[in-house]
């Protein structure tokens, strides 16, 4: 473990520091637009929590308002569903980053409605269809949202449910993606009943703090904190780290990768989360989005943080 | 630096272990068959070598056998050319996955000319392009090569002058990448002068051994083994890192991502050199390539030594 | 007009020979196998149907079986459209050729939405939303239904309610289309809406002799027959005729005007109208497909009766 | 023939009429830009020249300027091709209309190799690579020289080595094309010698006036005027024409067709030869190209005259 009593303090210096100067930024981006329900977010907020192997925790900034976690809860689908079918999984989504954007219709039709990772939109509605099996729509958003309460210890999260109904109402382009997947028979359920689910996972509300500690087993070898109890192996901790590090960021992986040097996973209401391996988890939020959809002054917090602590996983400062 | 006395023991007997058991492999993949050239090399070879931070090598099977390293010569003209004009670069050439194979086209008419990434071919050209600005082809294919006897420290390393015309003679599929771009106003230079010195950098031949010895930059902070001169910047460094991480392995990156969990850079000559930052070198070399065109036992081996070593950069064991 | 009374007598005879011919056929192509009704059909039928300008008839073999005309209702679905909107609907489709598959999606995310002719499956949803604008479902289905009874003077034209209800069940791709083209914003109902007035229009069940009759209006300068009333302009005969030419065989329309010369449209149910301007409308039918999706024997049929009575419009024999 | 004396002063009439209205046509388009001999073409020019079956000529504007023909040589090489070879040409190039822009490689990559129809640049390309097997690049150039020559029944026909020098220099996407064609086999020949007769074919300068004579092969089934002789079969002239009338104006051959309703072949040059099945060879040229590359003013002016001769091959007015 790299962070020592010292550095802590550090390190809730560096973090206030960020939080004050991202409040100042006036180049903030754009709310997502194709959602009703987030295009009506306030651009003007910026929250960021850090979350340590000890169970330190800080945070600076909005770290305790709710926003919509959007793609940021395939993390957690990607997790359960591996839990329930193991590599069985890889057989329906392929790991490999799409060189396109998160909605692009064309790689499906190229590669037989097998969708090239489980973060794009399709190969996230793969990975729902997969914990579809043998359950009503309402009983696999329960087992979403009850893993979500436990990896947080928090009973507190939920679903918005404005969100998600939000995301029905207009979601065509995924409903696309689905009845294209479904088609090719890799989509096991109705489209509307995977998508149903797929929406409310995306509509799950969570704060930069509840977000960090959500992420704890993945930095931590699997486990909620370095005592806590053990959720996956730490094998496959490391490779969900592995496919957020290549594909988190849709058409944005590689430059993420390049400018912070952590694995990390985005959403559209301006969430990312992000694990520095035995380290700690970092949650960050900012509604206003970048030109590739990755909200923009949490990147830049985010490569700030990781310049300054020298928490890259591609070498020291 | 997590490598203790005691683990360089360990750390030996691992790789003689590795190199033994990929001796006995039967299912070796194939040799490259599109540079006539390679095609000829015995597939009943497998080298690996490893470099500490201190100095330490070790080695096993045919580590000291010369084999061409094709693509990963791309690693050591990127760090050239970002030497050359810095930031400038990403003006002329992205830093994504590319989703595609490596000799793709498709994507260069979609984005105007501008290659993905550096390590896929059109990217490598285009990189090469801006080494030749000001000068001769040969005193280019001069530079190069005093760059790789630097940072092997070892004036043996040398061109391949019969692969070199081999791919000359064949190379359309490069040619037709070159031209496309020269089309698209991003090569400065006539097709065949810049082809010239690509065909050539991908031409040198080197040894698991010096092929390690050239990597240490990119693992201690820019630097030619810890206590060694600096040629660049650790931030650089930790960059190019990245980017053979997200990009090396073409189409097969998120995969070796996910199966090694290392930065890496492959080439059809079978090679593979891997970083893990701050603590080793590792070059593996057999000429058998899998279904992406990668080599197929210096994938598997890695991959066993990534989980004997826990050295994946996406957490400990 | 080239026919003469002798020359009707030698079109009997050549009509009755090709009937002959395509009975004994061996290699009769594949029935449909993605609608599971049409995938019942039996694959031994072959029926063939001419009417002259002046109404002469003649038909050979199963020329009074019905068949689902699928997708030759295209043509009287644009037909229809034109008249409603005239030139403004092609703001929302274009006339070009589409060098892809009859149910891709590929073209539709790099032209944002517009398909890119009225006769592929997403072109043809898009001229369906717009007979739908100010109706109901049932409402637009009747329109269409009426007009294809005015245009065959026969009431007892009808939609096959079994193939609706089975394309419904079935029609994911469709539906993979029309949610796309609503997040583009070119279609202006719920998918569900116009997919549902798309598939009982294919669903259209006539027979050849119904065929050729509902034909004549685009070989007669917009008339039914040389002395019927006009129903749509000359100009726009022509027009829709041109559309048939360049695109009515999907991915073969290249290949049946190089083989056949003349304007034509086919349907998966194996049944091609096909027009010669001036002269003749021809409706053959054959359920057998070939690799494309055009019949089998309806093509060769056509091929020979072009060849044999030099009505190719690329020149006499 | 649908020509009657009388008619013919008509026609003389309408020919004036436009050559008189293009004439003062403000909106004239744009030069082509990339090939530099061509961009320095006066656009105030526009020439029309009409052959009927019978050998009647009529021309109007600038009938006797002689302009690069560029695209249009390749009707004339893929006549020769398939003098050569016969259909054997098509196991190497398709007969479907490409969907993309005429200088698109997207659509080689997914085909291997092997283009969609011989009027796209890569299909011609191939076509030219038949035409030189077993002659030197010079001998190609001189049969094609000599097959203008014939057909025009002047031996006046030459090439501009202006242009072809500035292609060769230049043509940098035709280089990839061709490279790319190569590199999966299906060019015999090195890349640079097949391209050499293809621009210097691209380059021959002819009238209006001329043009219209050598396209009477096609009009009047294989004969130069209805009494002269034949050169090709009836049914290779109607083959020809339609592949005209579906790929022959690149991604606008949709739209000609349906505006114009006749074969014809555009080239970069400004010029359009146009066939009027059985009836009239019809020859347009101004320099100012549209949106998708072909010449603004004699596209109108061909619209024009097929309107008000009824001369369009999809039914009468």
């Amino acid at each position: 473990m790299k962070i020592k009593a010292a550095a802590v303090k550090d390190l809730r210096n560096i973090v206030g520091d960020i939080a004050e100067r991202m409040a100042r930024e006036t180049d903030r981006g754009r709310v997502a637009c194709y959602i009703p329900e987030l295009a009506r977010v306030d651009l003007n907020q910026f929250g960021i929590a850090v979350v340590l192997a000890d169970g330190t925790e800080m945070a600076a900034g909005d770290a305790e308002v709710p926003f919509s976690i959007q793609s940021i809860s395939k993390v957690f689908t990607l997790t359960l569903a591996l839990g329930r079918v193991g590599d069985a999984l890889w057989d329906r989504v392929g790991r490999e980053p799409s060189g396109n954007p998160f909605n692009s219709i064309v790689q499906l039709e190229a590669d037989n409605g097998i969708p090239r990772n489980p973060f794009i939109n399709a190969g996230a509605i793969v990975v729902t269809d997969v914990l579809l099996a043998g359950h009503e729509p309402r009983e696999t958003i329960g087992e979403i949202l009850r893993f979500m309460r436990h990896v947080t210890n928090d009973d507190g999260i939920r679903i918005d449910p404005e969100v998600a109904r939000s995301e029905e109402r207009t979601g065509f382009r995924n409903a696309a993606l689905a009845n294209f997947i479904r088609a090719a028979n890799n989509l096991h359920h109705a489209p509307e009943r995977t998508l149903g689910v797929y929406f409310h996972h995306c509509a799950i509300a969570m704060t930069c703090k509840q977000l960090a500690m959500a992420g704890r087993f993945l930095a931590f070898g699997g486990h909620l904190g370095v005592d806590g109890p053990q959720i996956v192996s730490a094998a496959r901790a490391r490779r969900i780290n592995a496919l957020m590090l290549t594909c988190g960021h849709y058409d944005g992986s590689g430059d993420f990768a390049f400018q912070v040097g952590l694995p990390g996973k985005s959403g559209v209401g301006g969430g990312i989360l992000t694990i520095v391996p035995d380290i700690a988890v970092i949650a960050v939020w900012s509604p206003g989005l970048n030109a590739v959809g990755n909200s923009q002054l949490a990147t830049r917090a985010l490569k700030i943080l990781s310049d300054r602590t020298g928490w890259s996983i591609f070498g020291e400062n």
